[in-house]
Formats: C-alpha cells, structure tokens, sequence
C-alpha cells in the first residue's frame, strides 16, 4: 500500500518508459513460450471436453431464487445481489426518437475484469482463461484471467474461489499497468461498470489447466476468429497501452477533449429507472418478456449445468438480442496517419449521457420501421464494401453472463471523402488509434462497443518496434 | 467545426509544446499590459459603486416564480428551469455516519465557466469580469468571463445577453486551451457539472467596463486576499494546463490512477432522490428549512436588485451553510519534490461514488457530536498549525449565485512524518500538483474544493521559466 521505507527517498518517473516497448515486443511476438497458436483450437476443444456444459431455456416458473416482485415487477434475486431486471424511461431533447421504456438490466456492483501478465523469455504473455458462459452461441471462449462480479469474489455464490484474484486485489502480488472503470452496453445495462486491470505478476504463478499463456501477438491472432475471444477479454486488451507512434492527428487532443465535452454537454438525457411492470411496449409471457412489435431484444431465463463454474448448476435470467448486429469503424489515412470516425452516442443507461462509439452500432432490424433519412448513418456504408475495403471483420458476441447470442459482426471499413469526409456530420469526428488509446486510460468517454473495435485496431497494426 | 480544405494534409501536433510556456511567462508577469495590481481594488470598488446592489432576505411566500410543489414539498421555479431544491437519501457501506437525509440541489443544466485569454505585448492574459453574486459576502468579485447557466444565455431570464458567450459557443471564434466537465459541491448538488473552458481568442476583443485583463501573475496575486476570486474563476485556474516541470513523483500514473479506481469500487454509495416534504430530520419554516440540531446549513430565500445583472431584480432561493470551513491540503516535500495529500471523498450528490478531495475538508461545528475517533483526520493538525507551516491562506466563498455566505479558509500548510506519514490512513494519498494538473484535464477526478487548492498551489509555486 505503498513504498517500504526503503524507498522513501526514491522518486519514480511519473510514467514508465520501458512499458510500450515490452508491450510491443510481445505483440510483435507471432509464437510464446507455451501454448502454440496452431495448437489453441485443440486445447480449447479439450477444455471443453473436460467439463460438462449444458444450457437450456426455461419459463421463468423455473428459475430457482429468481422472482418477479409482487408491487414492482422488477426480476430479481432472493438475495438481493447479482443484478435485476427493472424497468428505464427515457427522454432525449433530440434525436428522430426522443421517448421510449424499455427492461434494463441493473447490477450496482462493480465487477473485476483482469488479466495477469509475466515475462517469458524477456516477452510478456497474457494469462487467458477458457471460460464458460451460458449466453455464448459456443458456450466456451478465452476470458480474461478473472472476470468476476464482487459476488463471485466474496462468495455470494457459496460455491469455489475465483482463481488468481490475489493479484488484483493484493496491490503486494503484483504491479498495476492499467487499472480503469469501464462501462458497459448503456442500452442493456444501467449505469454498469466494471474494473479493467492488467497486472504483471510478481514471483511465479501457479499453472491451472484452464489457463494459457499467450503473447499479445498470438491473442490479436485469435482475435480475427469468431467467437473466441469473449468481450470482457476485448476490454481489457482495449486498455493496455499500447505505443502510439504517431504524435501528430487532424485534432489536437485538447481539441477532441473539448469536442467530447460538447456533446456531452449538448444533450440533454432523462434516464429514470421504473418498475418492469410499468414499462409501455413490452409484453411480459411465460417464458421471455418481448417488445410488442418483436424489436431490439427480450428477457428470457435458462438453466446451465456446468463443471467449469464457480458453482455447479444455475439458472438466471439473459438479455437475447433480435438479430446480430453490425458494429464498424469507418478509417482513413490522413497524411499517412490512420484515423477512425467515432460517433458520440446517447445510450439511455450510461452514466453520463455520451460517450464515444463506433462509426456505425446497430441492428438493422430495430431502425427498419423509421423513415429512410433516420437510418443510421454510415449503415449502408459499411453494409456494401467490397472486400477489398475491409481491413478487419470478425463475429464476436458480447458478455455471456448477460446476454443469450449477442452477436456482431465487427468490422473495420476503409472510407474516402465520398464515403465520409473529412467533415463528418455532428456528432461524428475523426481521431487516430492513440488518441483513443490515451482516452481509454480512463472511463466513461469509450464504450464497450468501440472498445472491442480498438483492441482489433491495434491486433491488425503492424507493431512497432 | 474542422479544418478548412486548404488545411487537409495539415496534421497538428497531439499536444501543444508552446502552450505551457507562454503560461509560466503569463504567470511570471507581475504586472500586465491593462490594470495594474496596485489599482485593482480600487476598480472593484469603481465596479460597485457604478451598480446598485441589494440582497435582502425573505420569507419563502415572497418568492416570485418559485414555489413549494403541493405533492412533493420540492421548491422550483415555475419555467421548470433554473434549479430546485428536492430531497436526497444517502447510504453508504462503510463510515462513522451511513444514512442520512438531506435538501439538495438539482440543476441538471450544464453551465458554461469560461474565461478568454489574448496575448497582449507577447503575454497572455485573462478577461476577468467584476460580478455580483447574490450569496457573496461582499457581493462583487472576481469572475471568469462567462458564468452563465444555459438559461442564462438562451435567455430563460429574458434578460440582457450575456457577454463574449460566442467565443465559448462558437469554435471559429477561438482556439480552445482547455475544456473539461467539472463536478460541484457534492453535499448540495445533486450531480452537478459545468463546462470549465479556457478559450484564446482570435481577433480583437471588444473592451467593457465590468472586464478586466489580467496576467496570470496578477489573478495569482489577487488569489491570496480574502474573498477577491470567486469560486468559478478558481476552478476555471485550477484547469489551466500549468506545465509541471516534476517528471517524478512518490507513485507512477499508472498507480494514481489504480488507486483511485480502487477507492471508486470500494464504497458502495446509494443516493435516492426524494421529495423533500419526505426528508427526515429537517424542518420547514417560514423563511428557512433547518437541520433539526441547527447543523451542517439551512435554506433560505432573497431578494436581489442590481443593475449590472442580466436581469434587474429577482427573487431566488440560496443554501446558507452553518459555519465557516476549513479546507486544507497537507504538503511535503519528497527528494526535492512538493505532494499533497488528497482524500478520496464520498460526497452525496457526486455523479460516481468518489472524487479527490482536500487533506481537510470540514466544518467544525458539523462534527461536534460525533465521537473523537471519528472527528476528521488531520483537521487538529490545519487548525494549530503555527504561521511557519502555513505556505498559503485565505477565505474564498463558493458560489454566490447558489449559497449565501459560504465561506471557507482555505489553507496550505506544511507537514512532517509524525504528522502525517508517507503511508496514510485509507483513503488518502500522496500526490505532486502536477498529477493533480493532469487529473483535472478530465472530470469527476478532483472536487470543487480541491480544485480551489490546486489554483491556490500553482498561483504560490515559483513558476517555471
């Protein structure tokens, strides 16, 4: 909790300059110390072997500890812990659609999202975990080292510790290289937020078998794969600094700072949390609880018998999303500098009315009923390039605690100033990778969305040596 | 709105290498091109004597265009805007007092705190206005250009517009230095931010009489008299990006940053907003809602007539705190560099749990009934510390356009190892103003109060050449 008092007198550099190059030398790293890339499908498939998953959807009489509130409506759990499904109203100043209610998911506890680093061989690896959760369409993917809510930790759950948690909650076991508040989707979420560290490990660690050590440069290689790298991995490899070789940018960081806080300042954003059983538009039934014209997602409930877990068999309610979503980012190389348009986005459950997301976020589905001119921009955009213009693309699905086949096909675009200028319309703006990268740093201004998209910018960078 | 094609191929540097210069000469210039420091007070007084000014206090029935809602017993103004006085209910998962009831303020507008610089004879130097607040003990003081809420200049009040609001409103009008989402008071605001900008202007600046152009050197000087600089303008200084010419400190960045994260997760704080004919433990007179043991303040209502304010007379509500503060960073010197020692406080109101606060933040009074172990750490150690440890004081009220009389003394006093260690209590901890410098760049980090400090910091430092 601080420097023993032989390190009184000894002052640090307010930053470490040796990180970035470690950082690059691991991601330029294409094979580690352990686990060979070629290999990794194998023992994934083997994890899975090991351990019995099942998930089955279940009418909400089902679940066990679950229940909907007799006065509120709002779903939640006997012990008043994990989260609950509680009603939002929400009104915008502007927008093509300024008024609706919908179910949100609320989960006031924040959670831990770490990853455990050491140096092999002068290269630093990351410790990933293969990890079940019921809400992925393949049910195992690579999850950060630990991805657990304070209940999972403090053993709300009375089931098995949560393994190398030490590290991240004993500043002793190791030395933080990042350590920030993210949050995560505003749309299904109300206010959620969780703790996104990246610890170096001090001492050896212990081997278990659902865990790998992979170089930066073999995760960024599974990043191009479908479904394997889950988002709570995502996130936190959206944190790690990264180098940024290019000082100069179209905007000045100040001036992408002030853009921020304009738009932030601009919209105005009512968010009042309601009971589930006032919400107008949805309809709950006995197995799901579904927007009356089929739109946007649906609260359904499963079981899921696991080995893997923390405790052995559950059921709990998921988020199911209708339809698989498209999630871009537009680029172009300016003056031989990349940049990315981000789009600053009023999600009805984030903290602070904007942060910035990816050129394009939807599901085409949910915008069909709106007229041609309130289509997302950019949609079509990304819709019809040709291959020759798609830098990145990849299905991921979002975190699988939560939601049931939150599917999107993630893509990085090539644009040109037909496609999207130089001077995008309000709300959109041009920032290089490592200006995100210095913004990520701290919350609230990336969203989960545009997060995920920034560790695959970085994962098709050439690394810098 | 960005850039003219004709600068397309133009990249700019990330960060502005000259900027921190030409603020160490602005501040090392003692005297400026306009007013000189020596006649300042005597064009404040010029300012006073030049405008009517008279604050009386009322009986809430009095109140024109304000009233107490017949349901929710909560005070607000009949246009919806402006502000309101509700009811809030907090609970906290650890500390000496974990629930309470309180008034609070709602004003969910964000604001706009700007001053304007321009470089006259190869120095900046700042447009501070002489302003009338309501609340001010001494009515005028010193104000950043702009102080306006977005009913000030989209013209709620029906008033006169307010002045040099187009050099913060339209880009092209100004290059911005600074521009960042302060909190405010988190005991009497209910998630309250304003907009904090330093904008440089481009052009000739028309002159008006209630404007003054000051160095950097000399709002420094006048920042040591009692009662001169308000609190609008101190947090618009403490945002000015100083440069720090420490590269070291007691902890990296990165450790800062993990820490504060740390605190941010610990505390579990529930902040409910209620009507405030609910709130328990306060009573409603005729002219004052009090606490029931006559602590922490009190809400009043004036009358104001003036001349030089947007509007000629009104009526309004104010919170009048019980007590004169004392607010207080301990500093040591470590290995030849300056820290001070920050608390991450749990204030009600704040948007997100915890915000870096003074060593001290307290008002004597409010803690008289509490046992002495819980009496606040380190206040013994401000209040007899002698006059060879105190490098700073001076009494600053806050907002004078919300609170009546709100003054605190705020100090910057010197510690040791016995009385207060290298290794804090939880909760606080050592840092250098320059980590507080680039904290503040961002919102939520630092709170009013230390933000007021940190002005207090930079304006008593040597300034770098």
């Amino acid at each position: 909790m601080g420097p023993s008092p032989a390190e009184h007198a000894q002052l640090r550099p307010r930053e470490d300059a040796a990180l970035a190059d470690r950082l690059a030398r691991s991601a330029a790293a294409a094979a580690g110390s352990h686990l060979a890339t070629g290999d990794f499908a194998d023992w994934l498939a083997g994890r899975g072997r090991a351990h019995r998953f099942e998930v089955d959807r279940i009418p909400f009489a089902e679940l066990e500890g679950w229940s909907f509130d007799e006065a509120t409506g709002n779903l939640g759990h006997h012990s008043g812990r994990f989260f609950s499904v509680e009603g939002l109203r929400v009104t915008l100043g502007d927008g093509p659609v300024r008024h609706w209610e919908q179910p949100i998911i609320k989960q006031p506890e924040v959670g831990i999202l770490g990853i455990l680093v050491k140096e092999f061989d002068g290269v630093l690896h990351l410790l990933m975990q293969a990890k079940m959760e019921p809400g992925n369409p393949n049910l195992l993917q690579l999850s950060p080292t630990v991805q657990a809510t304070r209940s999972n930790y403090t053993k709300v759950h009375k089931g098995s510790d949560v393994k190398y948690i030490e590290y991240f909650t004993d500043p002793a076991r190791g030395r933080v290289l990042a350590d920030v508040l993210q949050s995560e989707h505003g749309s299904w979420f109300f206010r959620k937020s969780n703790r996104n560290m990246l610890v170096e490990a001090v001492g050896e660690v212990p081997e278990h078998e659902d865990f790998c050590w992979l170089t930066l440069g073999q995760v960024n290689e599974l990043l191009h794969r479908d479904n394997v790298v889950n988002m709570d991995s995502r996130t936190v490899l959206s944190c790690i600094p990264v180098a940024d070789p290019q000082p100069r940018a179209l905007f000045e960081d100040t001036e992408v700072l002030s853009w921020f806080t304009a738009e932030r300042s601009r919209h105005e954003v009512s968010a009042e949390r309601i009971p589930l059983a006032s919400v107008q538009g949805w309809q709950r039934g006995e197995s799901s609880i579904d927007h009356q014209d089929g739109r946007f997602f649906r609260a359904v409930a499963v079981r899921v018998r696991a080995g893997s877990r923390e405790v052995a068999s559950w059921t709990q309610p998921l988020f199911e999303p209708v339809g698989r979503g498209v999630t871009a980012f537009l680029t172009r190389t300016v003056d031989g500098v990349r940049h990315v348009l981000v789009h600053a986005r009023v999600e009805g459950g984030f903290l602070d009315t904007v942060e910035l997301g990816p050129t394009v976020q939807a599901t085409e589905g949910n915008h069909a009923h709106l007229p041609a001119e309130d289509r997302p921009p950019f949609l079509d955009t990304v819709l019809t390039a040709g291959p020759d213009r798609i830098h990145y693309q990849a299905v991921h699905s979002e975190e699988g605690g939560r939601f049931l086949n939150a599917e999107s096909r993630y893509l990085i675009v090539e644009a040109d100033e037909r496609t999207a200028a130089e001077q995008p319309p309000e709300g959109f703006r041009w920032v290089t990778p490592g200006q995100l990268t210095s913004l990520v740093r701290h919350g609230h201004y990336v969203n989960v969305q545009a997060r995920t998209l920034l560790a695959c910018l970085n994962a098709t960078a050439v690394p810098a040596r």
